[in-house]
C-alpha cells in the first residue's frame, strides 16, 4: 500500500469523489500528527480541501467517518466503568439561551434519586461546554461568573464529579479531539465556518467523544440563529441525528424558534441569576419560554435514558423536580464539586453589579412584531458580555433584560430593555441597535412556537 | 469607504458572486504587500479563494480585471519607447517542442530588415520564456547549455538587446507579476493548478506585463497536453484570446496537436542542435512537424504584424527566411547579444556528448498507431533532461531521440527511440515507459492533423 498523501484528498474532494475512509483518516491523520519541523499537511493545503468540502460536501458515509475519525484523534471519556446512562444536550447557540444550567440539575436530580448498584447516578450528563463567541454566549463564560468555579477539569476529574453529583459542567480540554481546534481555526479564517457538512463533524466529534448513550440537540431557527434559513437548519440537524445515529448514539434534533432572546436576562451573571431564580421557585414570566424549552429538552433526554414513556412525560418530570426543589439541591451539589461558592445563591440579584444601565422605552404604542435577535445578541456582545475575538475577557456584568416578549402589546413609555454594562461610553450603540431592531405593528402579529420541528431517527415530526 | 478585507472576497467567491474590480484589487495587492510580520492575508485565504475560484469559475470581466490587476502587481516591461511592432508567442508546454529557438530568429530576421526610422527592428520579440516542469522542457533550460549564455537579462538589457537583435530569450524576473509567484507556489500545492481561469490569469499576466501589441499562443491538444481534454484545452484557449483581446493585445490561439515528441529530439541541447541544423539548412525528416508549426505560428505572428497578408503567406514567408539562411543570422545575433559562445555551432552534433546511450527497437512489425506522449515526456524527464522540483538541476545531454513518427510502417528490428543520459543507471526505466507506451497495429492509423483549430477573436475555424 502506498501511503496516502494529503494533496491528493484534496485532488479527489475538488473533483466532486467520495472519499474512500482511508483518505479521510489519512488527512485527519497528518493535522494531528504534523509539527512546525515536520508540516506532512500545510494550513494552505487544508484550507483548500475545507473549501472543497464546502462547495462538494460529504455524502453520509464521508460525514460519519470524517466524525469518527475526529472523534478518536485524540483522548475521549470514556463513560463505560460508570455503567451509568450517559446523556449529554447541544445547542447550536442563541441569545440568553441557557438551558444548560437548568438541564444538567434536572437530569442530575433524577440520575441521584435513582443510583445504579455501585451507588454512581443512574443518569450522568458529562456536559462539555464552549464560551462566547460572536452574537451568541457562552455556558463556561456564565458559570465562570460563580466565585471559585472551575470549569477546566481532566477527564479523571470529570469521571470523579459524575460519579458524585450526575452532572458536571466543564470546559473542551486541549486533548479531545485536537482536530478540531486546527480546523475549526482554520475554517474561521478562511470563510469556511458555516459549512453543515464541517459544523456537524465539528459538533458531533466532540460531543460523541464524551461517549454517550444519547444526545439531544437544540437546533435554533430564526433571526438569532447562526444558519441563514429554516431549510438549512433543519438540513443540518438532520445529518447531525444521522451521523451520530450512525455511531450509536440515540440522537434526537429540536428544531427551536430564536427570534428574540430566550428567558429573561441575556449576559453572564444575570443568566445564572434567572436560573437559580427558578430553581428556588420564583418564576419571572418573562421567563417562561425558558423554563418550556429546558422542560422540552430535558423530556427528550428523560425518555431516551428510558425513564419517561413518552418526551412529553419526561417534560413533565423535569418540571416537578424544577417545582420540587430537587433541580437545586442537585444544582448546589454540582457547583459545590466544582468548587463554587455556593453564598452567591442566597441572594442572587444583589451580586448583580454593574456601573452603568439604561432603560430603553417604547417610543410609540402598538405590538411588538419582530426584532433581528442577532442584532439584539451583538448588542449584548458590545456591552461587554461577549467578545470580539477568542480570548477576549468578558465582563461579569454587562447585558440586557428583557421586559417584553414578542406579541406583546405595549404602550409608549413602557420600559423594553434595560441595558447593562461596566464601561457607561458602552452604552449607546448598543441601544441603538436595540431601538432600530425592534418593530410595532398595530395589528398582533403571528408569533411562531417555540418547537418548530422535532428530527429523529424516525423522521421529522411537526 | 470601508477597507476591503481579504477574507470578504473569499466569502464572495465561495457563494459564486462575481467580484467587483476592487475587491480583486484589494485581494492581490494584499499578496503583494504582505510581509512575514503583517500578514495582510495568509496563505491558507489565499487558498481557499484559489480553491473557490477553481470550482465556481470567473466571469469574462473578473477574469480580465484578475490578470491585469496580477499584470501590474509588479514591474512591467514597457516597448513603447522602442516604438516597434512586439509580438510573441506562448506555447503550454509540450514534448520537444522547441519552436521558440527557430520563431525568435525568424521574427527577428524580418525586424532587422525592415527597421523603424530610429534604426530599431520593425518587430520586436521580447520572448520571456520558462523552465522545464513536469513532464515538459523549458526553453531556458535548452538555452543554458549554450556556454556563457545569459538569461538573466534586467529590463533594461531586454530593452537594449531588442534594439540591437529584434528579439531577446530571456527569463522571468523576480520582479514581473510577483503576484503569480505566490499564487504559482499555492496552486501547486493546493491541487488548485488546472484552472483555466487561473491558467488563463498566470499566463496572461506575464505575458501582457511585455505590453505586446499581438500573441500567438500553442495550446496543446493530445496526450501530452497539460490539460486533460480537447474540449478544455478549447475552453482555454478561448479564455486566453478573449482575454488578451479585452487587454488591447491581438490575440490568436492554435490548437496544436501533442500526440508525440515534436521534431527530431527531446532534450536540452540536443534540442538546439537539432534548430541550428534545420536553420544552416540541414532539414533531416523527423523534423519536419517542427518545421511546419514554427512556420505556422511565425505566419500568424508575422500577418499579425501587418508583414503578410494571410497566415498562409507568413507561414511562407517564415520558410524563406529559414532557408534563406537570415533566420540563422539573426540566430548568431541573439546568443551573441546574450553572451553566448558561437563556436558550439560549428559541429553541433560534435557537442552531444552524453555518458550513456541505448537504442530501443521494435519488438515487432506494424504502423506505429499511438503512443503516450504524457509518458515519453517523463522518460526524458526521468533520463535527467527534466526536474523533479523547481531548482533541481537538469542534465544538458539526457534526452531521447525519435526515429519514426505516428503514421511509419515499421519493421521488427528498426530503431524507434535512442536514449542519452549522463548516468547509465538512469537508462532502463525510461526504456521501460517508452516501451510501455508504443502501440502498434496491423492496419494503417488515421493521425491528426498537427494544426486542429484556429481561436481568434473573430471566433474558431477549423
Amino acid at each position: 500500500m502506498n501511503p496516502i498523501h494529503p494533496i491528493d484528498v484534496v485532488l479527489r474532494k475538488r473533483d466532486g469523489h467520495s472519499l474512500r475512509d482511508e483518505e479521510i483518516h489519512a488527512f485527519i491523520r497528518a493535522i494531528v500528527e504534523r509539527t512546525p519541523e515536520r508540516q506532512l499537511v500545510t494550513d494552505a493545503q487544508i484550507a483548500a480541501f475545507l473549501m472543497a468540502v464546502f462547495l462538494r460536501g460529504l455524502d453520509a458515509r464521508e460525514l460519519a467517518t470524517l466524525t469518527s475519525v475526529m472523534r478518536f484523534s485524540g483522548d475521549t471519556f470514556d463513560a463505560t466503568p460508570l455503567k451509568t446512562f450517559t446523556v449529554d444536550k447541544h445547542s447550536t447557540g442563541g441569545v440568553g439561551d441557557k438551558t444548560s444550567l437548568l438541564i444538567a440539575p434536572i437530569l442530575a436530580a433524577v440520575g441521584l434519586a435513582a443510583p445504579t448498584l455501585e451507588g454512581i447516578p443512574g443518569i450522568c450528563v458529562p456536559m462539555i461546554s464552549g464560551r462566547s463567541l460572536g452574537h451568541t454566549g457562552g455556558t463556561l463564560d456564565k458559570l465562570e461568573t460563580i466565585p471559585g468555579f472551575n470549569t477546566q477539569l481532566n477527564l479523571q476529574q470529570l469521571a470523579e464529579t459524575l460519579k458524585q453529583c450526575g452532572a458536571a459542567l466543564i470546559g473542551q480540554t486541549p486533548r479531545i479531539v485536537p482536530a478540531d481546534r486546527t480546523l475549526y481555526a482554520l475554517r474561521d479564517h478562511t470563510g469556511t465556518v458555516e459549512s453543515p457538512f464541517l459544523i456537524t463533524a465539528s459538533i458531533m466529534s466532540k460531543k460523541l467523544a464524551e461517549s454517550l448513550n444519547a444526545l439531544v440537540l437544540d437546533v435554533k431557527v430564526g433571526s438569532g440563529a447562526f444558519m441563514p434559513s429554516y431549510e438549512k437548519s433543519k438540513f443540518l440537524a438532520e445529518l447531525m441525528v444521522q451521523t451520530g445515529e450512525t455511531s450509536g448514539t440515540r440522537t434526537v434534533a429540536l428544531l427551536t424558534s430564536m427570534n428574540e432572546p430566550l428567558g429573561r436576562f441575556s449576559g453572564n451573571w444575570i443568566e445564572v441569576w434567572e436560573c437559580v431564580d427558578i430553581m428556588q421557585g420564583r418564576r419571572h414570566p418573562v421567563s417562561r419560554d425558558l423554563i418550556e424549552l429546558s422542560n422540552i429538552l430535558s423530556g427528550w433526554m428523560l425518555h431516551l435514558a428510558g425513564r419517561a414513556s413518552t418526551p412529553e412525560e419526561g417534560a413533565r418530570l423535569a418540571d416537578q423536580i424544577l417545582t420540587s426543589g430537587d433541580a437545586y439541591k442537585a444544582w448546589l451539589k454540582i457547583i459545590a464539586a466544582q468548587g463554587g461558592d455556593l453564598s452567591v445563591f442566597e441572594n442572587p440579584a444583589s451580586h448583580h453589579k454593574p456601573t452603568a444601565s439604561r432603560i430603553l422605552k417604547a417610543s410609540q404604542s402598538g405590538y411588538l412584531a419582530s426584532m433581528d435577535c442577532k442584532q439584539v445578541g451583538w448588542a449584548v456582545q458590545r456591552l461587554g458580555a461577549g467578545r470580539a475575538k477568542p480570548g477576549d475577557p468578558v465582563s461579569a456584568h454587562a447585558g440586557i433584560e428583557s421586559h417584553v416578549k414578542l406579541g406583546d402589546h405595549i404602550e409608549e413609555g413602557q420600559p423594553l430593555f434595560t441595558l447593562f454594562s461596566e464601561d457607561a461610553s458602552l452604552l449607546d450603540e448598543p441601544e441603538q441597535m436595540l431601538q432600530n431592531t425592534l418593530v410595532l405593528t398595530a395589528e398582533p402579529p403571528v408569533i411562531e412556537p417555540l418547537i418548530r420541528e422535532t428530527i429523529s431517527a424516525s423522521g421529522a415530526q411537526p
